[in-house]
């Protein structure tokens, strides 16, 4: 689900959005391109500092949607890409991936985990 | 409410996101830092292309949220900014603004305004 072309767009550090759904209203948090980890089952993990109503949200709908992409990669017709993807979000506070990610983010304070769903390359 | 450090991520490229509630579930769309203008009257205009959920989101309910930034701009603390919008947005298919698009973007076939109602310096 997670294409050659997505893990070049990590290369290149751009902004990611996430896309929460709350009782009330739409919520968008960001982080970096370069924060981003995929794990070899084709998980995507993000170090999390704050994200504090992101994180309530997910308790509410864990559904989220998430884009990212590069101008300096090649899209479908030109250069730049971007990707939309829709998972399922959990916030990991201990284990193995909130372990390897607090070694390179000290502040991390939990890891945001999406399982995607669809990950559909839109450019 | 456009502020200087606003401006100057637009010299950036960058992924910007706009996310919309539609009937059933939230929509995401995005365009480049670049394509962004904003009126002399601080008003934000984007070139549209294709964005057809967002509009019918926007019919149903013209909220919406956008986040951008660069991480080569100075932020706070360090390197890296981000900026979330909150605002009314309208489609625009004829009019000066939608003129003034379509010079530079031949391919619009309208133009999205976005009427500020916060904006807030995230990073």
């Amino acid at each position: 689900m997670i294409t050659e072309k997505f893990l070049e767009v990590l290369q290149h550090e751009g902004v990611v959005a996430i896309a929460t759904q709350g009782e009330k209203d739409i919520h968008m948090s960001n982080t970096w391109n370069s924060y981003m980890r995929v794990t070899p089952d084709g998980r995507i993990l993000l170090p999390v500092g704050g994200m504090k109503t992101t994180e309530a949200n997910i308790n509410f709908n864990n559904k989220v949607l998430m884009t990212l992409g590069s101008r300096e990669v090649q899209g479908f017709r030109s250069k730049g890409t971007g990707f939309l993807v829709r998972g399922v979000a959990t916030f990991l506070f201990e284990g193995d991936d909130f372990e390897m990610l607090k070694k390179d983010y000290s502040w991390a304070r939990a890891v945001l985990e999406i399982r995607p769903e669809s990950v559909t390359q839109t450019l």
